[in-house]
């Protein structure tokens, strides 16, 4: 960490915070430039980190030198992490294909869907029981009844099963009928949730809130992963800008970021990001090029009719199209779909 | 509702949406433009809102004419709702000023704040005995013993007392020691923990998420006052933006906004919106200016060795400071403090 | 145009709308609605537009029915444009890929670079004799120095050449070197450059503001068109967000949504959006799997000793071996480069 | 300047590293931590800033310790500077109101509105004559026509009057009528009209471009003072965020950051800001509160009838209402007005 200091500072308040920083047990060293004078301060960062030397008088800023995550950081792990769901495999060579319906509407449309979205190549079903919705008199989903239509569909079609949990109390319920868990963007800091699901078997796709920074998100996994749940998939959905042409702004960047500074596997989900089916294909085919890991995306038969988010679902069709095309990036990148 | 078609719709399109509209118990009247058609729709707004129309062939878009909330709104009721905790009351002319630190650090400490920021002029007593930290590894709150000095400090000086709740599992326990219940930030779309606080009797201070709109954030008090608990505050706290002098940005614009909108108080957070203690009697003085009913600021007597957010936290001598320049300001706007 | 009424409107608020809307030559349709009473206007929308109806008494809102541009939009002309630079095309099935410095420094070193990049593939010359730079302290350019070497490194390699213009004094001399005028982020919204380039034969490629909409990048290319001058393309280069890992937030969303609302080709500019070379390859395979035309990219010999943006630079090595996974991606979509 | 290596950087990569900063006249420090390897660099901070060292290899991240600006730092002067306008004085005890249309419409429209708004306490007149529209196809102002109304309407006041400068070709112009030179939010980062308007002895009123930080804002000050003109005032007038229920969010916050970095006296703008008249009295105490110069606000006698930005602006009983309220804000924060 380097503190520096403002022009003006005294030798008092110079000792003063020399003095502190060696009381946390930690090295200042200090020198003094033309302009200002900084203490570099060696030792264990965090130490420092929790404490607001920022307030002390004569401090004008406080730089950090290192990453604030640990676990899930490239210098902790070098090599890219697989997550094992079933026999499939997340991080790997294959590109990890998720899909189905926003909400889980009735066991029949499920089983066609999950048939569908497995004969065009998905790996993974997805498909919500329980709904985050911004107005108390939405359709809020069919809970354990849509827990097992998944499970069911999941197992008809031997696609493992993801679905998002939002409720700590539910987790041993989602746990029972899920494959992996996922945490919406609205929960990507619901602190307690995270660790309850750091303490699960298995493995959990955590969303990124939409305002939140890419470091945060790894903050968010390091929750995750310091309670004991290493299999965790980071996932960007769009973050919140001032564009409003489409729902929120697909953070395509995010991937080689991630894979910089993190060995966890990244997954993009464009339908969300875009909110209109039409853009979902160009996205799709832009994030694998960008070097992700799968993609999970919302495949509904009759989106009119849809109880959720009809507007950013691809029809069957258009899904099994899509996935011809994303055959041909995956090729042209080294990988497999 | 609007439903504005593309200018090649053809007939038979147009015959299957407003069958559909018909379909809901709906009805539709269709004026043809000179570049385009438009339907407008009559009846329960709220029934289109769940149709995903605007994936109908045909279709350009569709646009809402009414709010999509209704309890919290200024139509639903038409005068200032005022909040009474114990003897004090929010809403009215009287602004009411919440101080304290931002975590419980330890008995002695908050029972010593709680005496200098009542004798200085607050009426309500903050203290956090659950953090949400970006951090794992960051102090994470005293828990209920953290509560039990809040109760205390609060019996002590006669000020009711705010604090924050994060987990639905601890409604139980924070409700047997707070006076209100603080939903912060991150948690504003939790909607589950909104539900539960919604059956609770305790006034609930609802903080807007850090890229929540207005109306996002009008909906999440909805789901409060929907499960029964009409006691709702609403809460200004910074939204995130691209400026990084300050942490984020006080949408001090939200004060009119929200008092146009609806019926419920509102109250400002200087001291996370700017993250810095230098800038909050600004902030402050500009709140009660815009016409907001409450303040939350953080106060701690030694700053630089607080547990958390030293950096934003007034010492009590800025803050009896400020509270006198706040009072010429309440004054000026025709307020007391 | 759409008129929603507020609820409490009066009769005589009613007529003074009405009446307001016919003497502009305009039909008012009035429907009566369970809540609400709206009125839809027939006519040209434009002469609504520029008419302040929200502050009508009675009016609560003003909704828009067409977009506000005409001769950029797909609905004027359905097919691609195509934007002929000498014997390049900009627009059709090739993929142009625009390289070269970020400022023009010396004339061997751009030379050098010219052949450089026109051996790896590419088919015009970027570089900037007069530089935007956010402090006046900062290298400017070259001025028209760098203009001279700029055409003679493109008369040695044979390839078209790009330059940045800033001011419009600079106009004859621009036109005189280069074969595109670039119009960068900061200007988008000089409307004055914008007409004058609007009157220049040179096609034009204008650069989306840092915090514009599509719609203003739209807007601001119908400036140039409505001037006579359609050669226009338009370039993404990264909006401004919260995120910090990256210098801005290069929105691919936007290739599918501009190809969906204009003829017009476009660009996407990986350097500047991410400001570090290590995220370039992944950002533009990411946005030829998107749909774009083009690519503009930083590319220099040494970034280490560049007199700007050298961080965001490729070195020759690299930007060929970009190349090589460029001609992979855009094959898998149908497209050459 | 700090420079951080990696973890991994080897010993010929710190030689390397270590020989260039030398050479560039500078001294490096070294200091080897447990986990990483910093450099501090004593000497001038600008020629490191031209230098992207951050492409070495070895080199993790590069911090600036100094802020780039000069001129306008409270740093170089440390008391507030006072700009003069004829008579009026804009920076001292006194807050400065302007006042008056978007566009300068007709001749006895300006002289009326002068009057009322010179009755009501305002100091200073605005009008447009030269607007920056989004549209071309939208009012773009009466040019000259205007500016002799401006000017003529001034005199009758005693009005001194502030009218925006789109274009350098306008200069001469421009400063023959207008006692101030104001550059609108699209054009802070033109540096080539900030250079011009450096050269002026007319004060230069500066908004903030809508996404940009304040430190770019004082960077673009810099090129004015720099250029030899010192009287510059900073204008607050609404960022872009995703917010929609206001057509910017005015950042108040940038009054205390302002006042703390420079000595320039600062103007909040409300109107521009919130985009709804109703919206701007508000905002207008609160400008006040947070310790700014001075307001400019929009005034129009037939809002309905404005050729552009009607709804913003205030009609003159409302306008001379709230100059009542702001007295007693005023008063209440130890100013006049």
């Amino acid at each position: 960490m380097i503190i520096v200091l403002k022009p003006e500072v005294t030798d008092s308040q110079l000792k003063h915070l020399v003095s502190k920083i060696k009381s946390l047990g930690l090295k200042p060293m200090i020198s003094k430039g033309i302009e200002r004078t900084i203490i570099g301060v060696i030792g264990e960062e965090d130490i420092l980190r929790s404490t607001p030397l920022d307030v002390f008088p004569g401090v004008e800023k406080v730089m950090s030198i290192l990453a604030p995550y640990k676990l899930v950081s490239r210098e902790f792990k070098h090599e890219n992490s697989v997550v094992h769901i079933g026999k499939v495999k997340l991080g790997g060579k294959k590109i990890v294909m998720m899909a189905g319906p926003c909400s889980i509407e009735s066991r029949e449309m499920l089983i066609s869907i999950a048939r569908s979205v497995k004969r065009a190549g998905a790996s993974v079903l997805r498909g919500g029981a329980f709904k985050p919705r911004t107005s108390p008199y939405s359709f809020q989903g069919l809970g354990e009844e849509g827990l097992k239509y998944l499970k069911e569909a999941g197992q008809k079609t031997g696609l493992p099963v993801i679905t998002e949990i939002m409720d700590i109390r539910d987790i041993p319920l989602v746990e029972k009928y899920a494959d992996i868990l996922q945490i919406g963007a609205r929960n990507m800091q619901n602190f307690n949730l995270l660790k309850e699901v750091g303490m699960s078997k298995k493995p959990v796709l955590l969303k990124r809130g939409i305002s939140s920074t890419i470091v945060e998100l790894l903050m968010s996994a390091e929750y995750i992963l310091s309670n004991g749940n290493f299999n965790v998939i980071l996932c960007e959905r769009g973050i919140r800008t001032f564009e409003d042409q489409t729902r929120f702004t697909l953070d395509l960047s995010a991937v080689p970021v991630l894979k910089k500074l993190t060995h966890l596997p990244v997954v993009i989900d464009p339908s969300h990001a875009v909110g209109k089916w039409g853009y979902v294909p160009s996205m799709a085919k832009a994030a694998i090029a960008s070097g992700c890991d799968g993609l999970i995306v919302e495949v509904h038969p009759k989106p009119e009719e849809a109880f959720s988010d009809g507007a950013q679902s691809l029809v069957p069709d258009n899904f099994e199209k899509m996935m011809r095309e994303l055959k041909a990036v995956s090729k042209a990148v080294g990988r497999d779909i």
